[in-house]
């Protein structure tokens, strides 16, 4: 699935394409992330004239803060900057009624605007009331919320944002913009659209699960000596986790706090000789769960976890910062709050892009790796059964894009260790494939046809591993540009696919391989070519991935696994994509230049991808052997598993769909 | 030629590479700038005693500043940041023997301490006395300046530097870094170096040449106007320009103060109604140049070019900034000097990394494009008289690299509006062709042989334009191997020079296709791909580029020229490299997605590219149709050229050479 990711400085994704030439700005990104939309009622206006006023008045109570303050900013994203976000959290949406991934309200006492981007226009226009100004980001006339606050603020506004919210980068540019203008930006510890928000849920404390050594490959035991042995090479003696999918992963546990992501919400501190856990404790009652973290039986002082409840992190970390020299340095995501990175003296303070179990986790062990296989054989069994059955049901006409996307699901389900799924399906039909970020829905669900490509993009969470697919298709016979297309997209997938490239290499420079054959007749995809994947976490995590955008991606290393997903999108037309997720291994090439070694991609997907969308006549004897091989491969492991299930249709569409371009 | 800058940010080949899996560093760079280095004495170490001596001497004279500094920093380069400098800026060299393009001398009471990067370990240590530590930069046991400085020095010490000389961004580092540590960073108006350099050179102060429309295409006064159109587009009221290649093209003059460069010294200051020029003001006295800038005629007032003398560009911008609305707001390179930068105060200040002159120098307008073809048909002929010689000479056992370093500037000199050379030229042999910035010097001076590869990386400066290219041959047999690599370059090199790519692509994105060959067979080369080329201007120019060091390049456009110039080097042995100097065109693709309209490269380098030394059928059937193609171009082109010349020899040599592949 296509990324999107919250922090401009890492999303691959959302970009901004200026064309130097004919001076216009083209916007476009490629996944949405509606994380609380609702089918029935996502396009009607929400009616905010009550809340505003509750949410104004909140900003001028003095319980709240020493001086009222003028403007009051809501961004998008939880104390974590997790990509999807728990119900509760949805706090932008709540005062705006917008329930798109991106944007950011601010509610000044006479107006409230809310900002968003090309995506988001239309839908944003529909979910507003007019109480608010949808201001259209990358286009000219539209300020930037400092320009505009500057603009309409009294002298010497306050202007206030929840410091647990904003990212301490976010919050350093903002407050320099404002200060330089004569105001300030304060910190507001108070949430004020939880203080007006009556019915706001219950934060999720879903039922954690403990991962065996089968699963991890490494016990947390093991991986805080890991961090550890960093922290003292580089000298650091705290670190502070912040994302979610670090600290699920350092503990080797599950939880189920976030739709689609298998993580909970905590915080970690790790010292030399201490493991602090901030969570609710009440999770932490059930026995095994107790013994697989060691919590009553005594061990080593310095791999004891002491538990704190889940909100104490700030009164704590600050207690740590207190009690110790000011020569100890503190490890902490440059991506975390501002609220917990300003706990940390300033001399102490060492913010890194990529925290150390951020790189960890990218490479996957051999454990895992045998997992995410494991996953992948079973998701494609899956798929192979959803091929078949669309094949023998579309020519009914009862097939939707919905009920296509919940038999795909239904399918996923029958497998072992199935969790849930890894986003929300998109499942697309002609027009609608074209729509990057689409997702069906009631109003806009299309019927599949044998005249129109069908494109889908999806995946799950089993407790091996996370899976992530794009296959697309046609039921009846592709046009001649059709297949083009798809062809030029084939041969970006396989090229990136097939790289062979040094040790050290970063992502971004694969990404113009993916593109050449596209380019090569003036068509291009306005997304990145690949993400990070977890292994029974986050489908998207850093900090390596494809992408023309250079963002401070990490090198690929073996281990480190990958999506490959170029596409072509054609505006109200149709939507290609093809997508395996793909494993860095090493690479023999003939030569070892500076003996750097070399690495290269092993498909982890093994979907057999749709021959009739292939004009053969365009690949090269290269690239048609790379098909062949890989459709072998299909046959031969995907071929053993649905024969070991017993399913005769998903195998003989697989075999039917696996015969060799000649 | 391959392109090494001062600045680390836009420094696309001098490059630090590390290795994630084995942990060690690769430095690498890719060619030597000896502004000054003197073949007979390059290797004896420079007996420095008495000049630190007097220079430790003027570090306490209270003449130069309040209160005595306790270390000194020398970097290298001159107040404009170029990339090549005039004598009388090698001040660096003149303290500590070391004269590569790269390093910082630092002086305190006690020691003398000198950083440069691998390229230059072996040399600096040859070059300097043991008065002098040689820091290795890239090694992990050596200090950075900032920490080595902080270890050494007493409590509340003053670090001198000339604010002329170092750029504003690496002032504000190293203030930075010394101040957290109890230190301070002071400017020293009155240079140090200068204090004890007994015989300094004087300051160049070279003919003025003034350049028509015939060869600029665009008056100054028009260049004017569209700056000025930027500045009122951007609110912005001066402009500063400081680096000289902007200077000379502005006001279409061409100086000869710096070796291969056609620059002068000078800075300009453009206001919205005024132009003030700072230049020796003896330089002006010539009545056609006097006329060309319009001094003595009355023209309208804001066209009036006011002259200064050059050292007055300080108090001119003081004054300025004095007398003008605090609104006002100034453009000025953040690569200018830290001293020219301060004078403008903050609030006033727009730093840009490129200015409007820079991406306007680097469009080649029409007249340009003709002059540059011009320049290279000529360069061609040259090249390939010098090639019939090298094939008729080298059996003999006389030619050296040398001698036919010299014989190829010979011929050139011979060719219409020849100035001079646009860099030293790269004549090596063998295994002095691993040696990326190699240039002969008698004690390392090899006869060129039917044995061994030869690689010449040369070019020009004629009035009409500047060329920059390499061939690689081999005059007897060539090995299987040799041929091996030489054809993964040449797939390379091909596969950019016929890359498809959007409007709106910065060069970086396309780096990989010059290396997907090499890299399949496990091999690379340590050096970015491509750099800007002026117009009889700088060889090396911003802001566009072809690397995988994302630098901040600025994206290609159709009337942009670059090199294309892939190579591979294996120690010991041989060198490789391919090098055309290309200008971006407008691609015709099949399609064209969004509107965005496609680009592509014309080679303007028109010289054969040695069949013998291709491995053909490594070559796919598009690779060779490029070649013959390509070969077809230069037979027709250049052969007119030599004809018109009456130039039999490499005509012949021409007709053969370009024999097509089957």
């Amino acid at each position: 699935m296509l990324r999107q990711v919250k922090d401009p400085g890492v999303d691959c994704d959302f970009e901004l394409h200026v064309s130097s030439q004919v001076d216009t700005v083209l916007l476009q990104a490629t996944k949405i992330n509606m994380t609380s939309q609702k089918s029935d009622s996502a396009m009607s206006p929400k009616i905010t004239g009550e809340l505003l006023r509750q949410l104004r008045q909140a900003m001028k109570n003095c319980k709240y803060f020493s001086e009222p303050i003028q403007a009051y900013i809501v961004p998008s994203g939880d104390a974590h900057q997790s990509e999807y976000i728990a119900p509760c959290d949805c706090r932008r949406e709540f005062i705006c009624g917008f329930n798109g991934s991106a944007g950011t309200a601010i509610i000044t006492e006479q107006h409230a605007a809310m900002w968003t981007d090309g995506r988001y226009f239309l839908q944003a226009s529909q979910q507003m009331d007019n109480n608010w100004t949808l201001m259209k980001m990358g286009l000219k006339e539209t300020p930037s919320q400092e320009d505009w606050l500057i603009s309409i603020l009294p002298e010497n506004s306050k202007v206030g944002v929840d410091p647990w919210i904003i990212a301490a980068d976010q919050w350093k540019n903002m407050s320099h913009a404002l200060t330089s203008a004569g105001h300030s930006l304060v910190a507001v510890q108070d949430n004020l659209i939880d203080v007006v928000w009556m019915d706001r849920p219950e934060r999720p404390s879903t039922q954690l699960r403990h991962l065996g050594l089968d699963y991890t490959g490494v016990s947390w035991q093991d991986k805080i000596i890991a961090l550890r042995a960093k922290m003292t090479k580089r000298k650091v003696t705290w670190f502070v986790a912040t994302a979610l999918d670090e600290i699920a992963w350092l503990f080797n546990l599950r939880g189920a706090d976030i739709e689609y992501n298998p993580v909970f919400f905590a915080y970690a501190i790790v010292g030399m000789n201490s493991i602090r856990l901030f969570v609710d404790l009440k999770r932490l009652s059930d026995p095994t769960l107790r013994d697989h973290l060691q919590l009553d039986s005594p061990c080593k002082p310095e791999m004891s976890i002491h538990t704190y409840p889940y909100e104490s992190v700030f009164t704590e970390l600050q207690a740590i910062c207190a009690a110790h020299s000011p020569k100890d340095k503190v490890w902490i995501s440059d991506k975390a709050s501002c609220a917990l990175t300003q706990v940390i003296p300033k001399a102490h303070r060492t913010p890194i892009p990529y925290t150390p179990l951020c790189l960890a986790k990218a490479v996957k062990n051999s454990t895992e790796i045998q997992g995410m296989k494991m996953a992948h054989i079973k998701d494609a069994a899956a798929l192979c059964e959803l091929f078949a059955w669309l094949e023998k049901e579309i020519p009914k006409g009862t097939v939707t894009e919905i009920s296509a996307a919940d038999k795909a699901e239904e399918l996923r389900s029958q497998q072992k260790d199935f969790v849930g799924l890894s986003f929300p399906t998109i499942s697309s039909v002609g027009p609608n494939g074209a729509i990057i970020h689409y997702r069906p829905l009631p109003e806009t669900n299309r019927t599949l046809s044998l005249n129109e490509v069908y494109l889908i993009d999806s995946g799950a969470q089993y407790v091996d591993g996370t899976t992530d697919v794009t296959r697309t298709s046609h039921f009846g016979t592709p046009s001649a540009y059709e297949k083009e297309c798809f062809t030029y997209v084939l041969k970006g997938h396989i090229a990136v696919s097939a790289a062979v490239f040094p040790n050290g290499t970063k992502g971004h420079l694969l990404d113009s391989f993916a593109r050449a054959a596209l380019w090569e007749s003036g068509l291009d995809y306005l997304h990145g070519t690949g993400h990070g994947v977890g292994c029974f976490l986050n489908v998207h995590e850093g900090p390596c991935g494809i992408s023309y955008k250079t963002f401070a991606d990490e090198p690929l290393e073996a281990g480190m696994i990958v999506s490959d997903e170029p596409g072509y999108y054609e505006d109200g037309s149709f939507g290609i994509r093809i997508e395996n997720v793909v494993l860095v291994v090493p690479a023999k090439p003939k030569y070892n230049y500076r003996n750097r070694g070399s690495l290269t991609f092993e498909p982890l997907t093994l979907v057999p991808i749709q021959v009739k969308m292939m004009n053969t006549e365009l690949l090269s004897q290269k690239e048609r052997d790379w098909v062949n091989e890989y459709h072998r491969n299909c046959l031969e492991v995907v071929g053993a598993e649905l024969e070991r299930q017993g399913r005769k249709a998903g195998l003989e569409w697989l075999i039917r769909e696996t015969q060799p371009i000649v």
